[in-house]
């Protein structure tokens, strides 16, 4: 069983997932990348992975082709579906149980076609599938936040070449999400306005940062981009769960993804990215009494984040916690506006 | 000129580094990496940095050969020596003009030769030259931080092959050590003891994290480790100030560095690491007012953390702020051990 570990000094928690053990020689940078025979993602595969728990499909056996949207649990999760949160001391530090969920969202049966590639009908099934799993997830009240994210190109840390995305609950409301949770709040408790409508605002009259706008949606590189070419997709309107979307928001929001996702796929030449939607936690309760970030999460404003992955996290941005861009976002806002798309 | 941006929802500064300035395909990752004629910090090519800044070698001309360590200035800097430090808002936003320091350290005049293969005695001129900078700068009170750190091989971060460390001086005390020196700070004010001090003795006793102890330094793999075998090295008695150290203990110092490198070395094969050392900030006056953390550092410990670079920052690290580690310290710590140095 995986353990999440605090460090009482860094202030943060690693999950030591033993069951992924890996041993010295392991980690050899010369050890030739495991070729995979088929893929395990592509039609007539579905055997190889575990059972099927949601699919966009036509009506028809589970695991079996014909899907458009397929997900399973990851087969080596980093946390485990089975068993209490158990929390306690050990010398100064605190450990808990590595309780969670772990999912991928195939994302098209294609295994040569990415997200920047699929129709917006086809993108909108993906979102479909990522507000079914959130929706089916929160009901567990074990489980406090969930981060859907996507890892694309091997840079970027992908394992398998097969377009997908992931989903991880994790017992706890992470720091990231902690502190942009903790800002909304603090900008709500004194303006009585949302911290990310008034940037939103503030962005679209400046302009010099937005890359796209759409009547529901728009794209912009942030003021304060950690690394080159960062990107937001936000709603115009304030909204704080991406859960909460109809079909026909999911359709305007897959419109606006694919112009942002085939915009830096021209500029960049496909780089590695990774993005991750950034929505407020569920309500939950534990020990009986009412969370506190489910019952004030209105206050914040869901989003998806991309980070293109140019420059590397050394030294200096892992001991200070400053990141180094080289790239103004004026200046990748204005590559990335003036792409043909 | 730099910029210091701040991101008032990930509470983090960013530097932009527009004087590094990348354009889409500067990042494009099929672009052959610059091949060096020869190497600009090797001996008869001191012309062809900066001025050195500092040196130790016999006695003669500065920026000539037979030095045997050699600082210089940065010829790309991140930050720049001159400017007053000014800070505004923009937005909702802050932005800070880009002052600061950015030093190399060339540690050997030797191309070939990496840190742990450098001899006790070398590895101490190493680190008084690290001392004679720390020392040098904290007189200029525009500067509120020193970071030193090395990042070697091109996977942590290194773009020369020569082995070099840096120092970066930034005008803000950076949010990693805020939130150390908070910690320190937190747990003095309750128990009157040093939160370093605790855990090395706890770790000292428990045993299972400890790869080598020394008469006055200790080397260990923390119990929250965030990334596979991440290594401490923390001097026994309490000290919160790297640059207070006299020549006997830097030389101890080398000596427990030389066997943490060694190991390292032997079990991981050379793998590429960054390390950082993390001291307590110098004690520093802006607007008139005696600095906080200047004056209550003394509850801090100085050491040097170490983190190979095996696994990746993906989605889910940026997105949360968890780690996935997949070696447990207590492991990496046998194998460390064990290793014949």
């Amino acid at each position: 069983m995986s353990e999440l570990r605090w460090d009482p000094l860094k202030k943060h928690w690693v999950i030591i997932a033993t069951e992924r053990g890996r041993r010295p020689l392991d980690f050899h940078q010369d050890t030739p990348a495991t070729t995979m025979i088929s893929c395990p993602f592509c039609y007539g595969h579905e055997a190889r992975t575990p059972q099927e728990i949601f699919a966009i499909r036509p009506p028809g056996p589970a695991n079996t082709p014909n899907w458009k949207v397929r997900v399973i649990p990851n087969k080596y999760p980093v946390l485990r579906v089975e068993g209490e949160v158990k929390s306690r001391g050990y010398g100064l530090y605190d450990v808990m149980d590595g309780i969670g969920a772990h999912e991928i969202i195939i994302e098209t049966p294609d295994h040569d076609r990415g997200l920047a590639d699929l129709s917006i009908a086809e993108l909108t099934d993906v979102l479909k599938a990522y507000r079914a799993r959130y929706l089916d997830l929160r009901q567990d009240f074990r489980l406090r936040y969930m981060v859907l994210f996507k890892n694309h190109g091997t840079l970027a840390g992908a394992t398998l070449q097969h377009s997908h995305s992931q989903l991880i609950a994790v017992p706890l409301i992470p720091p990231v999400a902690t502190t942009e949770l903790n800002a909304c709040r603090e900008f709500f408790a004194t303006k009585e306005r949302c911290i990310f409508c008034d940037m939103i605002d503030f962005e679209i009259s400046c302009g010099e940062r937005v890359v796209k706008e759409f009547p529901d949606y728009v794209t912009l590189t942030p003021y304060a981009s950690a690394s080159p070419f960062e990107l937001r997709l936000f709603p115009k309107k304030h909204c704080h769960d991406f859960a909460l979307l109809n079909d026909g928001q999911l359709g305007a929001l897959a419109q606006a993804m694919k112009d942002m996702l085939c915009r830096l796929k021209v500029v960049l030449k496909d780089p590695p990215y990774n993005f991750i939607l950034h929505t407020a936690p569920p309500a939950h309760q534990r020990l009986g009494k009412p969370d506190y970030w489910g019952s004030l999460a209105w206050d914040y404003h869901w989003h998806i984040e991309l980070v293109p992955r140019l420059t590397q996290i050394a030294g200096f941005e892992w001991g200070t916690g400053f990141y180094i861009n080289p790239t103004a976002p004026e200046d990748a806002a204005a590559f990335l506006r003036e792409a043909e798309v």
